[in-house]
């Protein structure tokens, strides 16, 4: 069995299906990951027992995702040199401004990779992980080569469909 | 040497000035205090360390000032079941939307008293914490009482000196 | 008969389903309170002669729940020395944001120890209650070092829960 | 000695360069004002003592400016059946939307007329409580056509001045 | 046939519904109003030549409803020294925060007495026109007294039911 | 002399400074055009008599700069068929996103061509004027390819500088 | 067959309903169009072959929609001297307002005509091209008037139908 | 020579002062960069050009700094499979609010790793450029685990330094 290259840390079982799209990249590009439950608030010596042991347990990337005072990106990024990457879950109020910030705005020292709130945030963080994953591998680095032709093809097919439905 | 009943936490020595005229207020009702540099993000093993013992310690109640992605008062809430206050300090860029947001949007079960953005905030997250001492305290009610009284005289004088300077 | 230690009022009967999920936690802990409709607004004199008697009525800790110009827990505040928590009721047109500021935003001397927006704030809310009733109470004290393991417990549920689902 | 028919109260006497504007647009009306320092949340009773007396006194509109939680044009609107105009106060943090969004947002029954946020809504305050004041007094009428006259000849003289200077 | 003392214009029919809760304050007060909608930007000339006529019409107060860049009640302040009351309707995209600045951020000399956005700002509008016609109208003045009464008997009753539930 | 082609009309005279930067293109590019300070709050039968003769006048674009409830440029929309270009000034207090969204957020059938709030904006303004007026003159077309090349010229020459700096 | 004047480049066929009453306005005024699907950042190649040849191609105005990041109009501002119109679609987080942003805010020199977000934009992005076709072309100017005064005709309709439904 | 392992692109030579803090970083890690002004407005072949023999120049990390509608960062990760960073710059008027959604709100399949508004964004983006090139690099990874502790101990220093300045 591989051992997982990503783990991916949700602050609530609720934020699940707005990661699961990104779930699909990882597979798509036979990349092995971990998705645990691991509340930064509710569990944080989960997370640090988790984070902390990270590097020696093979993981390369670390993904938080969380919604509102979203610190688990955060809590990831201070206690490991793992690069760290953010997904802000939206939150019903006030659409996920909240997450966003408190993921983003992080101090000098202590980066976190934030992407877009939501699901295409989801997406990109599997997609940036395997872009980060791929510079020490061929094999990824033509994946993600064909990845991009396919996005390409995708617009292509999707404009002809447009032209034609409007002839 | 009285032992403190309050610690501020400080996400870095910047933010000093803005939670100054809170420790005012602790000098004016005689409640200890103690204020750390701990950063939750560049120092969380010093937090951490820090707030697992701070209720042994004696310590009553815990403020965490941090701007930006303001995630310290956050982490001390979600290792202690003291009453945690958060200052949110403004940010150059944003504000301080970012640092407010981050500090009070916190997930249920794990709650960060809220006070106002920068200087007002420090000053409250002191008189809220000397409420909070007060509910077992007739000193410090009394004290209270009167600073009560004090706000309203304050605000008496100014009346009369403006009115006086608008003749 | 037990007099309640909390009392919670509503700007209007509307915001009551926000507020619900706090009133478990309170059952929960065995925390006496009440729930009043008293609009800041379209009651002054409910809200005034309520909260000045407040404290000789037994009461300790003050929550006002408020949507839009949430300004009902800045007045308690404004009548009291008892520690007042503010919960920011969404509304529909600016999520809350107008009712978080209205509520956080207080001036020096004055604090609202204020909580996320909505329903979760409405629990942290409760549970912020507990931890001050709590300074004073062993009982409240280990019922609280239980929660916060049941929470732990709860996010370690889930994760099983979510390990499992996903082989 | 003339009854003052507006009444503009102020959360703080560091409000008061930001309403002084006004006051010259009530001294170019020849309209009777009277100014407190009466903050709604230092200083309750001051506020409920007065506006629970303003109609009697003769006072004709009421305008509140405060920052921040600005609460006192809503606590005024709470205990008078008068025209209530709240000015919104510029705060450092967050440039005057929160004191524009306690200001403004009230619920169903409570109108507070609020103008824009620092020293163009105090002028404006001030004409809006001229333009209901002239409502019953032709006087004040031929003084506001005139006004209005002026503010168009204002901008036709600055034309003509940048007129003259690009040429 | 009374003439009306009281015009609601409305950018847009779909404002209708917006505005329809502050047409019964209009009924329940007996004062005479009408309803036009009257485009600021798709027909300027139609709001220009109501509004030049307004006062000599015997109309008092004018209410401009609008959502997105809501120029209406600006553009009703421009021509007129009658008191002019804005309401900001809300927009699907943005809240209406859109609506709110474009209504309530005018320049000096020409103000907007700005409401809440949305259904409880068009009864605000219809209360605040009241309280203004009231000053010089005993039968009004009495009946505001008896509304403000009517709100505290709703809150005590609304208290009253929630108190019975919740045995 | 020649007629303008272009007229810039500003909401005061405290606008031009960020309008200035704009001047200059039209003089790099030879464009012929007239400022002019005529507000659509204070002086509206300036802006109507102005716009409703642009056409027959000889100008083509027009261009409206104002801040906070910025109607300028909507006003402008409303009276003519020509199009208008809107740049939202800053404001001290909202950074100028009241300018902004009142200048953009028109209804639909009146356009108004946004720019980018401040002098970036001034410049686009006249950039997208000259734009607009090069699509029936070669030369102009000719001035804009030049222009384009100018501009990546410039990027150059400052890569260039810092290259030289960094060494 | 005709050529078409007017393209519109769409970020994703999502965003296709939220153009289409936009096309709508080109089908009234007879101006020919295209539409495609040309993603800025999954089809780079696309979008720059496309544009770098609009001019040529016989395009005179350029429409870009797009949602998010919304760089797609900045992208073909960046290749071309051509107008170039900005439409932001909306977003369910965060409502557009990031759309907005990132359409209207571009640097000195690189204009986009930004209008507003979602399908009202829509509408006036076509208007607005077609006013600046107009410019050269009488009878498109014609067909401008006739719209403006369909404008006022619909206002004065469903004025009347309002009038109608209020009796 | 060192060929470069990470490009930086500057919208403007006026982002230069922002990223400063950046190059230190590189410095005392002695990863190669090199710093550009490639604007993605004004110059979008130079960026093009730059982008596309990025990976066969060496290059490994891409950062891309641009204020306002800052679309630098999402043209880099069009035309590449490397990891981007975005630095979004500060604007006067909207604080960075604009370039931060700008950068952010990236589309499925096109992530930027995004990191904080101004200076402390500019360090992270660099430290995150570390830790990412540190997974293939023993060494990188040791001056990381330096470089935390240094941090820490920062901390601490700050930390007795204020305990010290208190006493």
């Amino acid at each position: 069995m591989k051992s997982p290259e990503v783990a991916i840390l949700l602050g609530s079982d609720s934020d699940f299906p707005f990661i699961e799209p990104g779930l699909e990249i990882f597979k798509k590009f036979d990349v092995s990951y971990k998705v645990l439950v691991h509340s930064a608030h509710r569990s944080p010596e989960l997370v640090r027992n988790f984070v902390t042991k990270a590097r020696e347990d093979g993981i390369k990337v670390l993904i938080g995702a969380a919604g509102g005072a979203a610190h688990l990106a955060g809590v990831l990024a201070a206690h490991t040199i793992l690069p760290v990457i953010g997904i802000p879950i939206p939150t019903p109020e006030l659409g996920g401004l909240d997450s966003l910030l408190s993921t983003v705005q992080m101090p000098s020292g202590i980066p976190v990779a934030t992407v877009a709130v939501g699901k295409s945030g989801a997406v990109n963080a599997a997609v940036l992980a395997v872009q980060i994953l791929a510079l020490g591998n061929a094999a990824l680095t033509k994946k993600l080569l064909d990845y991009k032709k396919e996005l390409e093809e995708g617009v292509k097919a999707k404009n002809a469909k447009l032209e034609k439905s409007l002839k």
